[in-house]
């Protein structure tokens, strides 16, 4: 039974005074909040763990740099690699590859666990840091990595782990999410919001890695690893991102009953061989707008998980920030730490499925093509049988008021060819725009954007 | 290194042939999705694992009933008591708190860990269920016991333990919002639903445990248990059913902009002597068709998570049915078998906080109020100054044509005074309505709803 302390308080037999050591690489954003958690909510932390959580040091690059007054500065060190070994938990929130990586194997190799936010790291080069704390036979915990202070890692590494996932689809990036919901209700270009975006402060100052979905790749291929006990790699992705998204495809979208979101989608497919595998890929998609993650704003996120007898699940929250990012991190230093104190450790990698990962052009999917073509009869039955001869079923057609009228020479005009198919593979859908494409009655192929959600 | 077999497959170090010994006690719609999920995934769970796992035995009540052919009728067995000495993890679905608890106590007693889906067990007696599964050095796991499928318990236990959770709220009893749901879009009264529902089988024979809130109330005290740190049993919940919802009831908050969703709320709050405790209830109330919440239909679940850091997080999926049920069972399966291969051990109960469980008049609510009053000049004045000397502003008033009109002897007319007040403490919001009631012109206080999530 659970003991009383003179107070009338629970103790909990296992509580100890010798304290954890939790060391800090990188004090921005995010390292500020883990540090702001650590310190505010010391108690509840030690309660939790069974053992004080003391924070030995933070390793920063410019030990002088101002800094937020609950970072003790006697703590700043720019000596990261002494630092590592001397902590039980180091928690990296450096981001990037390197140090990042040198840095963490360092604290393995010292016996300490690790809690990391990096998730680039992780896509990359995953299997190596799973590989060493497997060896040095400690934790190596990552719900930061993916969602931002949304429970996801955990949810399907240990709580879906009974049951077979399906897919995991879901708005991962909160940066190119802001800014394709102001694209569409403000009307605005992609340039310019993302020149706003970066200086209100949500975007960076390269904003590559977001717009270009490579940070919404690594999270894909993180939870495609989790999901379906394998290896996949951000090189695995099919990464498109959102720079080619224009005002015009925003506006569309709203007049079809959609909304442009960047989705990262990893699915279990069954490939050309007939065996099964996995996809997993990245890119702007329609979304009905009647669909939950349509009316996911701002920087939130939100993650759809299909699983054979859970059914579907929805997980929805803060996907960035430094509070919602360190809130993650502290569950992760007090499930390691509890190791420490109490003995046990967290899941290993788990990759003994190896399914093959599968090209593109595996995935089945629906496209919303927009064509320029002739205002003439006639061309919409050409257009029809280019889809019918590729197995292409449409699902809708929606012909505009032709935008360039016909001149007086006889030259036809133009007219706009909205087409929705239903699902059919990604294969056959883009030899179908490729053979639209050269028809001599389409003048131009202004957009093809993938359906998702439906 | 992850070692790689003659055939390629990745091997784990720790996989051993020395199976980890299921016994399932109950064998009804979970049970049976529990059976097949062991017997279907049965090569996927031995991986995750790392060694099988071997159902011993399903005790049941008439070993000669029909069962689905997934069981192997030589399992069966009537001797529950026998089964659970045998066994390395015990699985209850059975349900009710006797001989559940009985069972479950004996199971520890001999070193098995414990995976029960028994939520009326757990909010009535879980000390005892902890306490026992503590002394033992065995692992207790429910995450089926609230909200189905939907990962929450572990969640809310392990992935937010870093952070200071203020609030939980949602729609955990499936049951209810069903029939909610259907009285809202078909105009139907409550009671033609239920048995409706019961025809279907999505309402048991005996619906009491749903209807009145039971079921939901269980469920509010387990996260409250979890969220707060603090023992809170089904007796501390502020109980309300949806049995006084009327279809005039749902029509009303529809011509509001609302919906009626029976809610389960645990909240830190600060307590008359100033200190902060916990409040925890469950009713209907009234949500903004515009929250999340309001679109959850049919027999699924939905519960929002506040936490300092992390924001608001929302979770979703399917509260109830036999597959999803045993999807969240066979997750805590793994981890317990886990432990046996791996060592380690699940977390232990933690009420260190001891927070006060406050009365439900500790709650700072809005409540929707629809009077019936005589028609007549003066008496919204008369409502108002109610109102307002028990400080209680008013945020919307919604007066409407008078249902009965003034007879010829003079007497008033009818009308419908329909008050939307802002946020304010329960015990002044109450006291308004005892206070109305009492006031001449006030023929009836025809109904009374709080209103959340807004």
């Amino acid at each position: 039974m659970t003991e009383r302390d003179q107070t009338g308080r629970p103790t909990t037999p296992a509580t100890t005074t010798t304290p954890v050591r939790v060391a800090l690489l990188g004090c921005g954003v995010v390292g500020t909040e883990v540090v702001r958690l650590l310190t505010t909510q010391a108690a509840d932390l030690a309660a939790r763990v069974g053992a004080p959580l003391e924070l030995v040091g933070v390793a920063v690059r410019d030990v002088d740099a101002p800094r937020d007054p609950v970072v003790d500065r006697s703590l700043l060190t720019a000596d990261a690699e002494g630092l590592v070994a001397r902590a039980d938990v180091v928690v990296e929130v450096v981001g990037g590859i390197e140090p990042a990586r040198s840095l963490l194997l360092r604290a393995v190799e010292h016996g300490a666990a690790v809690v990391t936010a990096n998730k680039a790291l992780l896509a990359e080069d995953g299997p190596t840091l799973y590989a060493a704390a497997d060896a040095a036979g400690v934790d190596l915990y990552f719900e930061a990595a993916v969602a931002g202070a949304i429970p996801l890692v955990r949810p399907v590494r240990e709580s879906l782990t009974g049951d077979r996932i399906h897919r995991v689809l879901g708005i991962v990036n909160g940066t190119t999410n802001y800014v394709l919901d102001r694209m569409a209700t403000e009307g605005l270009g992609l340039a310019e919001v993302v020149a706003d975006a970066q200086a209100l402060g949500y975007a960076e100052a390269d904003p590559t890695a977001d717009v270009e979905g490579f940070d919404a790749a690594a999270k894909a291929a993180i939870l495609a690893s989790l999901a379906f006990h394998t290896r996949v790699s951000i090189a695995d992705v099919d990464r498109q991102g959102i720079t080619a998204v224009t005002a015009d495809d925003v506006a569309w979208a709203g007049r079809t009953g959609h909304v442009i979101k960047l989705l990262a989608i990893a699915e279990r497919r069954t490939g050309a061989d007939g065996a099964e595998g996995v996809q997993v890929r990245v890119h702007p998609s329609l979304v009905p707008l009647a669909h939950p993650l349509a009316g996911v704003r701002g920087a939130f996120n939100a993650v759809f998980v299909e699983a054979e007898a859970a059914g579907e699940l929805m997980f929805y929250g803060r996907g960035a920030g430094g509070a919602p990012t360190a809130s993650a991190v502290l569950g992760d230093v007090v499930s390691a730490a509890r190791h420490r104190v109490h003995g046990g450790r967290g899941p290993a990698e788990s990759w003994y499925a190896d399914l093959p990962v599968l090209p593109a052009d595996a995935a089945r999917t629906r496209y919303q093509v927009r064509l320029d073509v002739d205002d003439r009869p006639g061309v919409l039955a050409q257009v029809s049988a280019e889809l019918a001869e590729r197995g292409v079923s449409i699902e809708a057609v929606r012909q505009s008021p032709a935008d360039t009228p016909a001149t007086d020479d006889g030259a036809p005009g133009v007219a706009r060819l909205v087409i929705t198919t239903h699902e059919a593979p990604e294969a056959a859908l883009a030899a179908t725009v490729a053979a639209i494409r050269d028809l001599a009655s389409v003048r131009e192929v202004v957009s093809v954007l993938r359906v998702e959600g439906a």
